[in-house]
């Protein structure tokens, strides 16, 4: 008997999202369907076209089961359930619609397990009231994939993933913990690519947050790419190293107390210094685009402050990413520049 | 008895030393001696053309009485000692040359008084050692005045400045005090402006700085006007307000204690918010400039730091502001990206 291949829904299916995509449909246990917006006319028609450093170089017409162009509403549209959505967009809860607004026609209660593909911090918390009988999954993800153009996708850097269930009050742990388990097993049926089950969600999130809650905001500020900012002592001694530090003790603050202090160190030394790279929150902001300071900034900066640790440095540079994300929305018209009834400087 | 008019050299003729120049011509008192370059031409052929708030918005053929390309050699060129040299250039210590380098051939030692017209703290520090025998005048303004054009100047915020002696171990109190009135008095013949004598240079200062070191570099950064940083009540709240209690703080720890804790508040409300104003380091980062960070930023916070005042706003925006610094400096070739031979990260 030929078992039932697993529902997937992907949704943001641009670089990282065609890349999960790309290996669901190799791993033959899935039917994938992805939501494609920009990109959808040029996947319909030509397929999409990747450059990948693990699957070949010239990947032509390559097409999930089933391409869409909005999150399919599956109650009302009387699809069968998703067995997961996968969720890649970029996760910017400081604007409408959120990521709960998005994928929720998408999901059936008791049944769809969401998988959040997503930096940073608390990114379940808006999801878990939400979604309150659905398991809620965590990849923490180091693959490199960006579209280039629509629909072609050049990935340059292994797809490699931790995942695990993240806390939920409402749905009982073992439960979420065998969903995380089950997706691995359709992602990764031959066990090729480096997916690892993480039990301990929390501890991988807040780690990765040491390098991301450093060089991403940094770079940000001032457009500077990460090798450059290693060139310059001042910049890693007054503020990356500063903030990592800072992380480090709001990570222990908050119970995550298997990282060292050795890893701040370890972690400046990560990245291939022969190439420039401009972390994904530096290039958004380049590009005119909102870009992720709440998950990876302000929700570490709230955990630690909770918990009555100084994190000044991260406050800071909190400050100013709000300033240039104002500008952002004020180019996009989703904020205008006027003094309230309640502003003193008239 | 014609009394002998004062000789006074100014270097740096953009806005505010031309205006400068201006008020001293009008006063009646001085030769005046203009250091121009980019716009020398221009003066020498047209003269200089005004638009000001203040002595009219037509002048044309404005000439100082003479008009130089380069700082003169007083004692190679055999000239007569200049009394006074009115210094409106930016002070940016960190590139040469530097200011003392700029004017030394101009110096008479003994003689000739050095008026720095230039904001921040320390700006003296660098200048008394290369001329101890000369006084050195501090010249708190708030003028505005820029070169919209070469030798095209438009003065839009009246002359006013208190001038007083700066600290200086190697120079009699008193005589550099007089010095001080004595430029006043050349300044300013029939009391028409709005020059005060400061009998207390270090609390103008700092107190100029609550504005400057709070507003200038956050501007810098966000590349922000200052009412729409006022608009943005984070921005208010987790960066200026705290820099401005920073520099208040390290100001009472340096021994300035008349400073209120209401000063803050009452600076917010400074600027007439129906209009838009960048600062001028904000403006220089935009024209692709180097920008006044060391005695703006730097030094308040060395100066708080060394007290045991607890500055960290500050010093995460110092250490953004060395970053910004430093693709400034790339871009004129004056910083090239390599990592040095102690550098780890290869």
């Amino acid at each position: 008997m030929v078992q039932e291949k697993a529902r997937v829904l992907i949704v943001g299916t641009g670089g990282v999202g065609t890349m999960s995509a790309y290996a669901l449909m190799q791993g033959g246990k899935a039917d994938v369907t992805a939501v494609m917006r920009s990109n959808y006319d040029t996947a319909v028609k030509n397929g999409i076209s990747i450059d990948s450093i693990q699957y070949g170089h010239d990947i032509k017409g390559f097409r999930p089961t089933t391409i869409v162009k909005t999150v399919p509403n599956v109650a009302k549209e009387d699809l069968k359930p998703f067995d997961f959505i996968l969720v890649t967009t970029k996760s910017i809860p400081d604007v409408s619609p959120t990521v709960a607004d998005i994928i929720e026609p998408a999901v059936t209660p008791d049944k769809t397990a969401i998988v959040l593909s997503q930096n940073g911090l608390n990114i379940e918390k808006p999801i878990i009231p939400r979604f309150p009988s659905n398991p809620i999954i965590s990849s923490v993800s180091t693959v490199g994939a960006k579209e280039r153009a629509p629909a072609d996708i050049f990935h340059d850097d292994a797809d490699a993933q931790k995942i695990g269930a993240f806390q939920n009050q409402s749905v009982p742990q073992h439960i979420a913990e065998e969903a995380a388990k089950k997706y691995i097993g359709i992602y990764n049926p031959d066990g090729k690519l480096d997916l690892v089950y993480d039990p301990d969600v929390k501890r991988s999130r807040w780690r990765k947050l040491l390098y991301n809650g450093s060089f991403n905001p940094i770079a940000t500020i001032l457009r500077m790419d990460t090798r450059r900012m290693r060139m310059c002592q001042h910049i890693v001694d007054d503020l990356i190293l500063p903030i990592m530090f800072e992380v480090l003790a709001a990570a222990r603050a908050c119970g995550v107390t298997e990282l060292t202090d050795d890893l701040p160190g370890k972690i400046l030394l990560n990245d291939d210094m022969r190439f420039e790279f401009k972390p994904s929150m530096c290039q958004d902001i380049e590009k005119g685009n909102l870009f992720e300071m709440e998950n990876i900034v302000g929700e570490p900066l709230r955990e630690g402050e909770a918990c009555g640790v100084a994190m000044p440095t991260l406050r800071t540079v909190y400050g100013l990413l709000k300033g240039l994300q104002l500008q952002v929305k004020e180019s996009k018209g989703l904020w205008e520049p006027k003094f309230t009834a309640d502003n003193p400087y008239k």
